[in-house]
């Protein structure tokens, strides 16, 4: 007969807002969890670097400073890695897998700039890696790509997946504030940092971004990999001009299977992050303050669209401890869950490649013959119109061009183009559209 | 050195709408799903009724008529139920279980009526037991309560389920339409079948109901639990009625925790299918046409919602898929994937005990004393008002009323004694309120 499991000891790497949320689960719901694993789970370590720092409900005994010690201990089963950044996070979770332990991490600027050297040592080591709390907090997104739609065939994920940002262009939309006022007011309600540029500048979204293409499209894209662009030139203009369209101006993380003419499986991907207009009638137009949607199309699926609290201790808290379970299910049960499996290894494309829409608002001169001109500058490159529409007169006159579908690079030389001609006194606006084909 | 694993050979019974696209996909998918599961996947027999029917793309050779046959074979390793209904289901999923084989399901009637049988003989044999279509078509829901929120304490879960349902009150919500104009659009769509029964009666709704209700409280519940009731009593004055409210009326599936005042898994579960009104600001509330989204409330995760196209071939093909992957490679790993526990055993509450909130219309005379009276027939059964409004003048008067939250028995008795009063004419509509606290 096979012997009574004792319990499972779990090691915790980091104990701030999420850490200390996880030690909170870990003794809340202890009941529950051992009847859903089959076994208790205990906490063996947390390895902190200021061990003096009060932190509610954590027993002080269990802190460390030595993490390397910690993570290599013959007792623990299970690592869980709240710490973030690059150093010594990477180098922990190695060790941990190479003496045999499994890892939960809610890294996600380590996943997407270095996720492969993870991966690897994974496979190497038969160990199990879960990290559903690095992309969008609780919602529970990475296990759906990982396993519910691996039988089908995903074309794009369009996604909100930073809280900051929506939560800045969502006042700027409802309240017609301009950028620096509704940053200020982001972060006097503690939803933005003191410095915001890994949110504003889209570096959150990008590492975001990566981890989702990776899953999606089984082919290895990093960080660097990501077309970035922020939101902090989004200006009032921009968004009363998407209101215009009947749009809405949201940061978009956008992976995409780009199709080839003979072969499903496309040329390439195209991963970017950058402030567009989607119509007000598409599902994530409605994602308000600083929820997260995360918006699926697949084959055979169809539109799916997950939506939740995408940061905070306690969600994240939420998501590390479903891995958790996973992963000591499959501790008990002696095998691993699912690796990652990069196999289609699709090139990333540039982004002068990507082939989005354009709206560009022009402040002209009101003359004769001004239309025309500023047509040829789209022909010129090969941009063909959707729509033109001319608003104001005289001194204010302005034009404003929606365009169909055309490579980013056409797209953007036509906008240099317009910059160059005189009866342009300034190009007023320039986002791209997305949302619809 | 461990052999290399020869293909996992599959039995498909039933080969309909799903069942031909599960088998498109299987051909469509072969390579990548093979690089997914670690082996190649194999159809090794079609159970049919009518093998002389024409099925576009199916190879006769495959087909056959003896399904108990099919199911006992040795060279099968997973069997894929998609017939619906209980029986032969259930037998040939039991004689399948028993010989060793591991089953997927899109059978929400089974699984809400026995699924304890099914569970107990998955468990017995160690066979996987997998039905993420059986709910929602393809939108990834049971795997996330299953799996990414099995650390969290699910408080609510409130969903559109049926997508036939959702038309019909989305027609008359959009156009004003009449509950039978409504349903023969959808029938001329074929959102509705001839026989609208299942869907319009809430059956549907109530299976599925049954089978989230047991995923997210690890309880037992069955269909025969659920309190049901149908859209064919919503009128269009009921839909008016929740727009003067800023309403919309939503036929919902409700699983709810009943907290007890002492302890926090509650003292029992609330599991309800009716009409309702909730507010134009939930998310649930710009659920249009056809579409399926479930909204879950769980005290770390906050409030998630998971949205897309609830039935249809394709769809529920890809929710097939999606378990056929996870199933393939538990079977190549030599270990099942977690069997369900309903350890919790919370007792399923009757509908008198829920706590709901009741908006009601009166036609009432228009005479000194009548809201006295209307307040005394709500004090007697110590219902508390929320709100009340005068509505229109002498033969038109009528009066709108909102409760607090009240046990519905105490609410339904309130119905009745105002239908016994003089002043009320006639007691225009009675609808309950959810989505807010």
């Amino acid at each position: 007969m096979k012997p009574e499991r004792g319990p499972l000891r779990v090691a915790l790497l980091g104990c701030g807002v999420v850490g200390t949320e996880v030690v909170r689960l870990l003794r809340e719901q202890a009941a529950d969890l051992a009847a859903r694993v089959g076994a208790p789970l205990e906490l063996a370590g947390i390895a902190v670097r200021r061990p003096d720092r009060v932190r509610a409900g954590v027993d002080r005994s269990l802190l460390t400073t030595d993490a390397q010690a910690l993570v290599t201990r013959d007792d623990v089963d299970i690592v869980i890695e709240v710490i973030g950044g690059i150093e010594p996070a990477r180098t922990l979770m190695l060790e941990a897998m190479k003496t045999g332990k499994s890892v939960i991490s809610a890294n996600k600027a380590l996943l997407a700039e270095d996720g492969a050297t993870l991966f690897a040592a994974a496979r190497e080591y038969g160990s199990d890696l879960y990290y559903e709390a690095s992309v969008a907090g609780a919602i529970p997104l990475l296990r759906p790509l990982r396993e519910s739609l691996v039988g089908d065939h995903v074309h794009r994920v369009l996604g909100i997946v930073n809280g900051t940002t929506n939560y800045i262009l969502d006042q700027m939309d409802t309240h017609g504030a301009g950028f620096n006022d509704a940053l200020e007011e982001a972060q006097a309600l503690g939803y933005a940092e003191a410095d915001p540029t890994a949110d504003v500048e889209g570096f959150d979204a990008a590492a975001k971004a990566a981890i989702l293409a990776q899953l999606a499209f089984h082919t290895p894209v990093t960080a660097a990999d990501v077309h970035r662009e922020g939101i902090t030139e989004v200006s009032a203009a921009d968004v009363a001009g998407a209101k215009g369209m009947d749009c809405v101006v949201k940061l978009l993380a956008i992976c995409e299977r780009v199709p080839s003419e003979d072969g499903r499986n496309g040329r390439g991907v195209s991963v970017r992050v950058y402030p567009a207009m989607i119509p007000r009638s598409h599902p994530l137009a409605s994602v308000r303050e600083a929820y997260n949607a995360v918006f699926v199309e697949a084959e055979s699926a169809g539109s799916l669209m997950f939506y939740g609290a995408g940061a905070g201790g306690a969600p994240t808290a939420s998501a590390v401890l479903g891995d958790l379970v996973a992963v000591a299910r499959n501790v008990v049960g002696g095998t691993p869950g699912p690796v990652e499996v990069t196999y289609a290894k699709l090139p990333v494309l540039p982004m002068g490649e990507t082939v989005t829409r354009y709206y560009i608002q022009l402040d002209v001169a009101d003359e004769a013959g001004v239309l025309a001109t500023v047509a040829e500058a789209f022909a010129q490159h090969g941009v063909s119109i959707q729509a033109v529409r001319q608003v104001g007169l005289g001194e204010e006159a302005q034009l404003v061009v929606v365009t169909h579908r055309a490579p980013d690079a056409a797209l953007s030389a036509t906008v240099r183009g317009l910059r160059g001609l005189d009866i342009v006194r300034e190009v007023a606006s320039v986002m791209r559209v997305e949302g619809e084909e």
